[in-house]
């Protein structure tokens, strides 16, 4: 019997190992050309302590000085960062042809491009935190918002993931969004630009595309996707604007789809629930499904009775 | 190099703490003072496994019988919920001018208070696993759905945060549901009220406001909405009911939203798919959206040829 | 006040201990008469690590050789999937007279039969992500959709369980697609059959019922459902043909609703988003929604002034 099994796993490794010649692109086999989703994860996990000091634990360590805790924290991070780099911008045309000394010294001085952006990072966050904090009446204090609000979390990650994006690092950014999105059940590309004042309320569903471009003061609701019109140009759209443009101050409830690169929606609009915009909407609109008609059946027993109500009510609301 | 790296990570540093001074909201920098995250969701977890006995395996320490290991468990919360509660009740109005002996007294007072309502939630927890199984052809059998059905997490963490929540307690209980949120895709604010039998059917988009009120033997599909209509009220609508009432034995299919505080759906109502409801709907009514007009449209290779269907089905159905 | 304590805490034990007779569905106590989620979750990592052999590290162990690296972890991958069978089988009917020893025969035989259609999956999981990279014009390169991409995640997970319920498995492979549908929000039933060249973009929201049967070369978007239609027959349906069967080269975007067990969707079909399907659909058309009004409301400040427009775009989108 324990003979009968050695052979039959031997078998089975047989049996894959010829399957990996296959030349297929996913028996890639040197596990050290891709970058590190855990060490991505974990660098991100890192920044976030470091744009809200005081809200997140680390058991990794004692210090007894904000200094300190922030120096070990911010040396870890440029290490792996840095490490990371290495490998991923070996799939950028801009380093095709590099050597490793050249993508050494790239890393390196991406790695402290990007550091110096933490500040502005946080100067929006902080004003993303405060439009959670106005817009939702069962927030019942900033700190709630920070430490639960999938919204919050999932906007912090595009400020962190749009500034290595606009650095033209491959890979890192959309690990760091897709794990988010994994968290939150909120899709923001890393190319989307995110003025202040940004608040996504519940957020499960939202879908936000890689051009779209956000200004102040928005508030969106869960289920709202900014994509893009077919165009069966698959590859070939690469970097085109291709998602719509929403202006300041503009509202936009749940389960609306605004598409189309042409598509701008203009400042103060309040786009209704369930609305599918695919043409600009002029400033200072309130759109909404004109209505919905509803047939209401009584069969309970007796005869079948029938009525239509048309449901005109504006179908503008908050949670 | 080694010496301008230094020089580099000093100045980022300095960068840092100039900024952590900004008198931002994100500034706090005194851990101790806020909830920890991940020991909330260490009592979720314990209580489930007080909750189900024989579900959870438990490789933090072996015991050879029930009695033994519920200690373990027990105190294990019991030691960690107090000491949350420490920490929470500081954002309580109610104890914004208690002495730090007050704080643990009440801690200690909750933390039993909360404790003796298991029970109770095991009572209906035992319903909502029936429902799931007498609602649901997919499922097998009920530890089935107890070991995979996220719908269930969801209404226990409910069930759980919601004891918390009419205890005053703060950030908590939404620290909990967030958390089953971000597992399930499911938003269930704590403050809703639940009645025995609730099922969730896939339940990802799900959506219910703080001042929802669910009878017994409810059942909804995913991406439902039970939320507010738009008031422009933000803070200053805290605790007021924004959210509809549900009555005992209503179906909700997937897509409806049922809006407003005076939305009062009535007893063995059946809501279609993607209705939009923000009025109340008398006893034994079924709704559902009156017909959606189609266009097809064939263009492969021949002249285009349109035709246009209603679609009048019944837009009732389950998963 | 510590005797006081302990006195308060014996109480509670009573009080869970003499709960826990209630005889209800909740109260089995054995742990080891369940499976695992844990295992079964480490079980389909160890397996994702297999399929792409180069794409996952592995920190437990270090080896040198590709060879020795699957060896390690498909013997532990067969030593878990044999135990955890021996757990589940006892569920099903098949096994209901069987002795421990029918039981571990079936449990070994089972797991090598399964691991025998790695080589299948594998092959089709290649197609998936050529699929995505030609779909996306957001993707990169096929290294980022196999390191981020949940569609795909969700796709894998589904062809590895789905053998397992092709091989009558209880539980397990219900346990690997809940596992998929908390990480991406795609809830795809093990029992769906699909081809080859799948993709899924975006996903979250997206239900795939247990009947469906899915062509090649399909693709889906966000919030998409395949289900049933209702019956009110919960139980007594089980195993019946209740969701629809999508053909060949069929394109569906986001919001759709296809149900139905005799809904067949022809091949070459393409259904607009938000589009609610319940009738067959003949090869090659183009199904939309035809219009949808919307209300403009100008209320800033001068006299309130009204127009309608009638959206009648097409429907059709990418992202």
């Amino acid at each position: 019997m324990a003979q009968d099994m050695e052979k039959k796993i031997e078998n089975l490794i047989n049996l894959y190992m010829e399957d990996y010649q296959g030349k297929k692109v996913i028996d890639k086999i040197k596990i050290f050309e891709h970058p590190d989703r855990a060490k991505v994860i974990d660098i991100l996990e890192k920044l976030q302590k470091i744009i809200y000091p005081g809200y997140h634990r680390n058991s990794a360590f004692k210090t007894y000085t904000v200094r300190n805790s922030i120096s070990v924290l911010l040396e870890d991070v440029i290490y792996n960062l840095k490490a990371q780099l290495g490998i991923v911008l070996k799939y950028s045309p801009l380093y095709e042809h590099a050597d490793s000394e050249a993508i050494t010294l790239a890393a390196d001085s991406i790695t402290f491009d990007f550091l110096e952006k933490i500040p502005k990072i946080r100067e929006y966050i902080e004003t993303d935190v405060q439009a959670a904090f106005d817009g939702d009446p069962a927030a019942y204090n900033t700190d709630e918002i920070i430490c639960t609000y999938p919204g919050l979390y999932a906007i912090m990650t595009n400020r962190i993931a749009h500034e290595l994006y606009l650095l033209d690092v491959p890979m890192i950014p959309r690990i760091m969004t897709e794990h988010a999105h994994s968290i939150t059940g909120i899709d923001i590309h890393p190319g989307t630009t995110i003025g202040k004042y940004f608040f996504i309320d519940h957020g499960t569903g939202v879908v936000i595309g890689e051009t779209t471009v956000i200004g102040d003061n928005v508030k969106i609701y869960q289920g709202v996707t900014l994509g893009a019109l077919s165009t069966r140009g698959g590859q070939s759209l690469k970097k085109v604007k291709r998602h719509p443009t929403i202006s300041d101050n503009v509202t936009i409830y749940s389960g609306a789809s605004i598409l189309g690169g042409d598509t701008v929606v203009g400042k103060d609009v309040v786009v209704g629930g369930n609305a599918f915009i695919t043409t600009s909407i002029p400033e200072g609109a309130r759109v909404s499904v004109k209505s919905q008609e509803l047939t209401f059946n009584y069969d309970s027993g007796h005869p079948v009775e029938r009525k239509e109500i048309e449901i005109d009510e504006s179908w503008f609301y908050t949670i």
